[in-house]
C-alpha cells in the first residue's frame, strides 16, 4: 500500500508499504476513507522532536472496516468507523473512568501510521465506533476531525469545566483550538474569546461561537482577558498550543477557583510552583480521551448540528503529503485532508 | 498588649506591642482566647523565608468581640468568632464563587500578627463567623483549628476531590496533613492513605480515620500508593509540604484523570510540563479559601462530630512562644497553641 513516510525534518516522502494484517484476534483493518496531517506531526517536521530513522506517520482515522480478528464482536466489515488515536480496551478501570488515553492496555496509533491506504487497528472493540450507515462524502471531513482535533477541543473544554453561564477564552487558533471554541459553544459557554491573530481563523472561530476575538499575546493578551472579564479573568482557558508562553497566557487569564485545560504537547514547558499556588486555578491536560466522547460527537455530526470539518482547508490526495505538510508549516493551511 | 515578634530567623521574641484599634467602619477588634503557630511561620523562623526587621507574628485566632465599627452588622461585641487567615467581603464575584482567600479586597491577616493578647480584623462581616454562645473551653482548640489547618486541609480534600468510593492519599504528616486526613473521612473516602515515618502521627492519622500507613517517600512512596491501589494510583491525593519532591510524589502518586490537592506553600517548586501532561492528573492548590468552609465546619465542631483540636499537642502561655516555635521547628511538637 502507498503511505507517508517521514525520513528527516522537512522530508517526508510517500512510499510503498507492507499492507497491515490480522496480528491479533482483538486487530481490525481498515480501508482509510480519509486521514490527515496533526500540528503535533510539525513537531518532527520542524526538527523540534527527533527523527528516528524512517517513521510512519499519522494517527487520525476514519474508514471502513476490511477484515476483523476472531474476537471482534462490535464493529463487521463494511461498517464505517472512527477510532481514536489511542487504541484502547475501554473497559479497563482507567477507560471506565472516561480516561481510555490512558488505558491500562492503551497502544499510540501513530506507530501504526494512518497515512496511508489501510490501518491496523488494535482493541477494535475497545477504539472503534461505528455509524449505522456509510455516510455521505461530505460528511467525511467531519468525522475525521472527531478522531482527534474534534474530540480534543472537546476534552479541553471538559478539563476546563467549561459550562453554561461561562466566560471561555481559548489560547491557541490551529484546528485545535478552534474545535475548542465549537466545543465551548456546545456545552453552553455564554462568552467565548477566541485569541487570534490571522484573519481566515478569527473567521472561522466566529463561525464555531466565539463572541470576541483577543489578537494580543503574552502579558498584553492576558490584561486584554482581564479588561473582558471586570478584571478577574476567564472561568475557564483553552490551551492549545504547548509553549511556555501559550501556558502561562492560559494560567494567567485565569480567574481564580476557574479552570485551565491544555491539550497541546507540552514542550520544554514548567509550570512555577507559586504561579500555580497564587493562581488558585485548577489545571488539566494531556492526551485527550477522544474516545469518552466519540459517541456524542459522532451523533452531532450525522445529525448536522455542528461541522467541525471546516477546519480542512486543505484538501489533497495523499500522494501530496509532502505538500500538506508545507502548506500546515507554513501556516498556509489550517489543517491538511489527505484521501488515500 | 503582649504579642509576638519575630526579629530574626530563631529569633523569636514576646513583647509590648501597640493595642489595635478600630481604624475602619468595618473593623473589629477581637480579645483572643486562643492563637498558635503555623508551619509557615517556620519558614522564616528557619531562615528560608526572608525576616524583613522585625515583625508581628501570626495569623490563626479565636476570640471574643471586643468592638466593632459603625458599619459591622454580624457580629457583635461579647460574641466569640472564628476568622480565616484571609480578610475578605465575601461578597465580591469571587468570594461567592467560594475563593475568598482570592477576594478582591483580601487582605492577609498575617500582617496584623495574631500571635498577641488583641487583633483588629478588616472586613469582619464578611471575614469573622461567630458561634451562638461563647463555647465550653474544651472546644476552644478545635475552633482554632478551623482558623487555618483545618480549613486547609478540608481545601485541599475539596480540591483534590474527595469523595465516596475514593482512595486518598495524604502527603505530609503536619498539621494540615493529618486534618486533611480528618477531612477526607468526613467527605466519604472510602479508603484513606497517609503518608507518615513518625509514629505518633501515624497514630493521630489513624485516629483521624486514616486506613493505611505508608513510610516510604518519593518514587518508593510512590511505589507503594500504587501496589496498594492496583497499580493505578489514588483518585485524590492531598499535598500539604510545598517542596519539589512533596508534589512530585503527589502528582505521581495519582491516578490518570484523578486530582492533586496541594496547599504546602510552594518553595523552589516547579511542576514539569512533561509530567502534568502524560499523567492527565488535574491539580489545584492555593491559599485556602478556610472561609467557604467555616460555617460548616465550626457546625461540626459544636456538636463535636470532629475534633481537629487534637492536632495541638503542645499548650503554652503566649509569653512561652519561643519555645513554642522550637518546639515546632525540631518537629517535637505538632502543632503549638498559645494563650494569650
Amino acid at each position: 500500500m502507498r503511505g507517508v513516510v517521514m525520513h528527516a525534518p522537512g522530508d517526508v516522502r510517500v512510499e510503498n508499504r507492507e499492507d497491515p494484517r490480522i496480528e491479533a484476534p482483538t486487530d481490525a483493518i481498515l480501508r482509510l476513507s480519509a486521514t490527515c496531517v496533526c500540528g503535533s506531526d510539525l513537531w518532527p517536521y520542524r526538527g523540534v522532536d527527533k527523527v528516528e530513522g524512517p517513521s510512519p506517520m499519522g494517527h487520525e482515522y476514519v474508514g471502513v472496516v476490511e477484515a476483523v480478528g476472531s474476537e471482534v464482536t462490535t464493529v463487521k466489515p463494511g461498517q464505517f468507523v472512527v477510532g481514536s488515536f489511542w487504541a484502547s480496551d475501554n473497559t479497563c478501570e482507567v477507560c471506565r473512568a472516561g480516561y481510555q488515553s490512558a488505558c491500562v492496555h492503551r497502544q499510540p496509533m501513530g506507530q501504526f501510521g494512518s497515512q496511508a491506504e489501510y490501518l491496523r487497528v488494535p482493541l477494535a472493540d475497545g477504539t472503534l465506533v461505528g455509524t449505522p450507515e456509510v455516510p455521505s462524502d461530505d460528511l467525511i471531513p467531519s468525522y475525521l476531525a472527531a478522531s482527534d482535533v474534534l474530540g480534543t477541543g472537546w476534552f479541553a473544554a471538559t478539563a476546563a469545566e467549561v459550562g453554561p453561564g461561562k466566560t471561555v477564552a481559548v489560547v491557541g487558533d490551529g484546528a485545535v483550538g478552534l474545535l475548542g471554541v465549537l466545543a465551548a459553544r456546545q456545552l453552553g459557554a455564554e462568552r467565548i474569546i477566541a485569541m487570534s491573530r490571522h484573519e481566515s481563523r478569527q473567521q472561522l472561530a466566529r463561525q464555531f461561537g466565539a463572541t470576541d476575538i483577543v489578537t494580543e499575546r503574552g502579558d498584553e493578551g492576558i490584561a486584554r482577558i482581564k479588561e473582558l472579564t471586570n478584571g478577574l479573568g476567564a472561568h475557564s482557558v483553552i490551551e492549545a498550543v504547548g509553549t511556555q508562553e501559550s501556558m502561562m497566557q492560559a494560567l494567567h487569564s485565569t480567574r481564580p477557583g476557574g479552570n485551565v485545560g491544555f491539550v497541546g504537547v507540552t514542550h520544554d514547558v514548567s509550570l512555577p510552583g507559586m504561579d500555580m499556588f497564587w493562581s488558585l486555578v485548577k489545571v488539566q491536560g494531556g492526551p485527550a480521551s477522544v474516545r469518552r466522547f466519540l459517541p456524542h460527537l459522532m451523533e452531532l455530526i450525522g445529525n448536522r448540528t455542528i461541522n467541525p470539518g471546516l477546519v480542512f482547508d486543505l484538501d489533497l490526495p495523499l500522494d501530496q503529503a509532502a505538500e500538506g505538510y508545507r502548506a500546515m508549516d507554513e501556516r498556509r493551511a489550517i489543517k491538511t485532508l489527505l484521501r488515500p
